[in-house]
């Protein structure tokens, strides 16, 4: 599933840990990196005080860190995070994640990511495109990525969804993007990935869920339209908000015009929702992120 | 009600137009200003397409203008207004307009508003607070004005409502704002100064409608919180939206960092739409303003 | 050099005036459009009261306009123009202006063009890509537009110069866009384009003109960078804004960063600015532009 | 100079350190406070790569801290500081800071500062307002605070200030505010308050320094305007920058409403970084800031 570049002299660990706030966490964490001759580069620690935990994301270069790379989360499990009940995720700086791209018809999201890919701004493999319409099978031939039809209705949607799963893990893909890909996943399918399905919805969230957004902004004369990227759980629309942006309208923009300044919103939101992704800069708790960025 | 400023040299009026769309009305009304002798210093028009509404607004300088001000209302509507099925509005720059301030517990708008007023930033008259709480007397008098306490209960309410009616139209009060004033109007009073009453809510509508929005909005982990203020209609939170602002926020801001940076934009957002009141920038229709700034 | 839809039937035009302030010119303009049956469905203009210039841009649908296309500049400029003198533009919805492209290394801002150009978001023929580099041909061949490279040094600049005009000729190239573009131009050459090149800087200008902008930026310690597009003159950096952007930073941010998170600023404002452009919203008075959007 | 709450039962020490960049230092910190029973309740530490410079602002709570208040310092020097060559600041909680403010004839900043100490979202005191110019007094006396009138001319600007220096020290202030104050200082002067006077400059500071930014911006044709707070040094404008905001402005608007738009930039920007500096979140580093926020 991951790609590691052997000779990588700068390789750093990425550690994310949340627990229930305790003494002495932090001076325990970073001695135990510290004794095991580890340079700290980036710590942030965050206390949600009213909910009384502990959130901590570290990273340290490996190249003199006595504990081989493979036996770091035992030690690192046994040695510390059991004593403080700890939720943690381990990410290495030379691991490549293999990220699964769903879209629909419109195209802007997708030339995004994929221009970002193809000029190495963001370092990731993608080994296909999954679709429910063939419209944006020439982008992916474009830049020569397997692209995937699978037309849903309301017959054949649970096979369909079973037959996507298993490509997915044929192609050992690590996460998901919805890059406005106009189809409902099954709960069954989400559960697969947890937290690991990033959508891109085109409000300001929690206002105007659901389908037509701008529509409905347009009706209700706002005066800011917005952009919301998050994880997707089984309630639409309400998953961990990982970023969020607007744009100022007035009253001289048509829906048409909200539309199109939409799409620069969505898609840089949905980009940087990525990058903070891979940079293995989010924590969920609960049905909140915290992004150490 | 007004108070005119009598030999003011560059006095000016402001004329806002709505009317079904047709071919000819720019013409129309430039012609009917500029045959008159009046100088166009500003001219803003906006079609609504969609609704097939044509909004204007329209200022001109009044000095060698050959209707007498009290006329031009008269002349415009018969020659004009008539003929294209208009709803207008004239103000005159040398009225100043009053304006009653409701406010409760929170100082942060009215301690704005005030500082505004006293710079002479906005040139308005407040000849009257009321409150439904004692807290900010102290405030109304640092700045000279009276404070009317009228505070309410399950019981009282109509009754109240009615003697601050009264008291506002003794005060010949043209508009009031409410600075964070806690208390719902009823339809009754709502409707005695429909699209006369500026409310600022602390959250961007239509997300987190109701009571404590920031708690809401904390507990839904967004990314951004804002601040909306809407003239009030019957349906609470839902009135015409003026102006909309937001701010960044991250997980590390607690309920409290929520408040204390909320502030900040409702007091400028609910100053500014005040100014847009003041000169005449709005139009509304249906649920909806056209603010030409 | 343009490309006519012969059956378009919603075509319209679009004029853009400024001239001496006076009396009477949107009554005028307005009627001349009004009496000949066409139906304004954009109006907007602005008087600069400092330099007593007005502007005005105005849109109106041609099918039952009673003066022939080819006609129309002609006939305004005889009955209206003249009289108020007026420096005038005339454009048409149904034309699509032809545009060259100039890249040098960085991929960023021509994948954006490229990408909204062939999602039909924007509306422009692009008959041609120039680059002092050969970096970029990929992503010119990616999108089947033909590259063309100059390298350029002390000695071959003018002559190279000629050859890029000679092209751009040839091509009927009516604007230019520099899409991160390395290389300085020439007077020369930018006389030959006066208004008609667009340029994205990496900086909010007048802050940090010149190279390396984000590295002045951090040098400086700012806690907000910024992306300045603008038409090129003679003076570097120094011509007429179209549109700025910018995005928060703090110590956090390296220089790294600052480049990351300036390359989406950058394609987005390069971007907006060239709909700007295409759709005729831009006005350059002495060095600034009048943005009627 | 200080005012110290004696019963305060959730007193916190809050340590700024900076020092070159080393192993450990994140481990030994936090261990010293661990070990003597502090609890961190914030802490967020940066390296600056590119100077290989470490920092850290970490908070904790005193109530079971085994070493009291006043030895803290001396403790922390001894055992930590002088082995990794730090840098360090230690403030209380329940330390109340003295300001003085300097105004000249501009309200808008004085009100909101005073607004907001009025309302106690500021904790501090504030024992006088210092002035050039009469005109503010009667908004010293509305919120009853001494003000000291300085008039400087070219003749006494030296004797002025040592006058006012003296007064300073008198009132025991720790830091001073530069609210809108149209009077440079002697370097004199800045030397005594190194790091402690706060000024807000009307531009986007490096863009625009020195005086009339609004008509410089107005002349270049900016789409932006922005405003700056700086901790002052010899160098005009050229301090570290502590906040930086803008907004954006269009062709429509003439100098004074750049001028008016500034002017909530200008102090909710002013009060922002007030609040910053009272919270003991900033560092400063050669010429530049880093804002724990």
């Amino acid at each position: 599933m991951k790609t590691i570049a052997p000779d990588s002299l700068s390789a750093s660990a990425k550690l994310l840990i949340h627990c229930p706030d305790n003494k002495g966490i932090v001076a325990t964490v970073s001695e135990f990196i510290y004794k095991n001759n580890g340079n700290i580069t980036f710590l942030d620690q965050h206390v949600d005080l009213s909910r009384k935990i502990f959130f901590m994301r570290i990273e340290w270069e490996l190249d003199q860190f006595i504990i081989p790379d493979d036996k770091i989360g035992e030690y690192f499990d046994t040695l510390i995070a059991k004593k403080f009940d700890m939720k943690w995720q381990l990410h290495f700086s030379h691991e490549v994640p293999r990220m699964a791209l769903f879209v629909s018809k419109l195209p802007h999201c997708l030339y995004d990511i994929l221009s970002r890919w193809k000029s190495n701004e963001i370092e990731v493999e993608i080994p296909l495109i999954i679709s429910n319409h063939p419209d944006l099978e020439p982008v992916a031939r474009q830049f020569g990525i397997d692209f995937h039809l699978f037309q849903i209705n309301g017959q054949n949607k649970r096979e369909q969804e079973q037959a996507q799963l298993q490509l997915l893990a044929q192609h050992k893909v690590e996460f998901i993007v919805l890059a406005r890909y106009m189809q409902i996943l099954s709960d069954e399918f989400v559960s697969q990935y947890e937290n690991r399905i990033i959508n891109i919805h085109h409000s300001f969230l929690p206002a105007f869920p659901g389908a037509k957004p701008y529509h409905s902004a347009f009706e209700r004369g706002v005066k800011v339209i917005g952009a919301t990227s998050h994880y997707v759980t089984a309630d639409l629309d309400a998953g961990p908000i990982i970023a969020q942006d607007i744009i100022r309208v007035s009253h001289a923009d048509s829906v048409e015009d909200l539309v199109r300044k939409g799409r620069d919103m969505e898609k840089v939101i949905l980009s940087r929702s990525i990058w903070h992704h891979l940079q293995r800069q989010i924590l969920v708790y609960e049905n909140s992120t915290v992004v150490f960025a």
